[in-house]
């Protein structure tokens, strides 16, 4: 996947920078940071004194060829990382909202008083079972039936699935890295949109009238966009693609009839 | 418990009171607001024009001699009133932070809106568990057994209990109808609080001394009130009742000892 541009990455970087959030492997974009770029991020963090939020919800969720790497254990950057981690990522169980940071007492302590004062509580059933699905893991990572193992396997192939499927149709999926989202430019299917409100980015009104008329669900890149960016991404749209394969299936008939019926 | 005065109740109402927001039974205070009250608070919101949220988490939760009623059936209510119900008070689950707004659909709509974009979601696990939990207490509404009978009669024991308790030292508490709490002025029993920063409101300083040198817990009742109202409740402190005998029987000894020591 494209890499960072470091000099780019600087100039977003002054002496008020307080903190960056990080977020690898990249939803909705797929793309896990390597060493190299990484390496260039904390040399930012720590020249400019910033800390790093580093949400690595999807840290399990990496193919072949790519590796997981924490910018909290990059020299000098554990006092100046929080570390975010999600039961739904991890276990599969989205929806639960259950996560861990993980840091340095200086930083966890504040963390603390806002969770004190928000969230202030979670539910002990779902902690006691999160609690479990680790011990369980743990003891057997070396294990291929380890969840932490089992999970990316079952999904690179349906990864796999899904970029051939888009592919067969003419359309040029970015492949993703990691996480479970696919993004794609859409605008060849070019669908006649002349029905939609007119008021809205054109990925939004794709996704809307795809839902509408071919039963099949994405999600509008350009919504992750703030307004600087959203115009590139407007083509694109995010498929999600860790469903069961009769779903996958069913998606597949639907793209290719869909194609079908446009040559 | 103390009626409101309908009269100072209508001074806070004007045309721009867009919503209320009641509470029965009610959280510091105890109250269950009788059918003349609620008679009161209805006229205004038809005569203002104003929608009632009704917090009525404690529902269940109602002693002898009292009854809980909803607002909302009150004629002219159903149409602006917002009933809040919640599985942690109903089943004793706190913490779970899952309930039910009940309301005609105009109004639910808004509220599913607001969900859609800041809670977005339950756990489907804790759902499961409540709705189960309803089906077998809704068929068993005249058992005693059903836990919306079993639960007030086994709580009205413990703040009987708790009430003499604290009028056997001399305390006024404040007799609940209705709720998990009990607030009493506490300052009859006038420990030396030197100890304590001095920047906070009494009952603060109070429940902290208590905390550190007696391992009682307690809530100051002021940090419920406003700016205006905080001077009038600051001698008061929050008990819970909802707690093991074995706990209540600590507190008793922990509070006679107490009192002891001070004659
Ligand atoms: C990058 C990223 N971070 C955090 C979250 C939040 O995850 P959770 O709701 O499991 O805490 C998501 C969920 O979509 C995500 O994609
Ligand atoms: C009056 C009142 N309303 C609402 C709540 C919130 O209840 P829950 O967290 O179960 O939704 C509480 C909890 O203390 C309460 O006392």
């Amino acid at each position: 996947m494209e890499k960072d541009d470091p000099q780019e990455l600087e100039s977003k970087f002054n002496s008020k920078t307080k903190a960056i959030i990080l977020n690898t492997p990249h939803n909705p974009l797929g793309k896990v940071y390597n060493k190299e770029e990484l390496q260039v991020i904390s040399d930012l963090c720590i020249k400019y004194d910033t800390l790093c939020i580093s949400d690595e919800v999807y840290e399990w969720l990496v193919y072949s060829g790519n590796k997981h790497l924490k910018i909290a254990t990059f020299p000098g950057m554990w006092e100046r990382t929080i570390t975010i981690g999600s039961a739904g990522k991890t276990f599969s169980v989205t929806g639960w909202k259950l996560g861990w940071s993980i840091g340095p007492n200086h930083l966890i302590k504040h963390l603390q008083t806002v969770q004190q004062n928000t969230i202030y509580t979670c539910a002990t059933p779902l902690q006691e079972a999160l609690a479990q699905a680790f011990w369980i893991d743990i003891k057997r990572m070396d294990d291929p039936e380890c969840y932490f193992n089992s999970l990316p396997k079952e999904l690179e192939v349906k990864r796999d699935r899904m970029v051939r499927l888009l592919e067969s149709v003419g359309l040029k999926p970015i492949v993703p890295d990691g996480g479970y989202f696919i993004i794609a430019d859409v605008s060849l299917l070019d669908p006649d949109l002349s029905d939609m409100k007119n008021n809205e980015p054109y990925d939004y009104k794709f996704v809307k009238w795809m839902t509408k008329h071919k039963k099949l669900s994405a999600i509008p890149v350009s919504a992750f966009c703030n307004s600087e960016t959203k115009s590139q991404f407007e083509k694109f749209v995010r498929f999600c693609f860790i469903k069961k394969d009769s779903t996958l299936d069913a998606a597949e008939e639907i793209i290719k009839a869909w194609s079908v019926q446009k040559s």
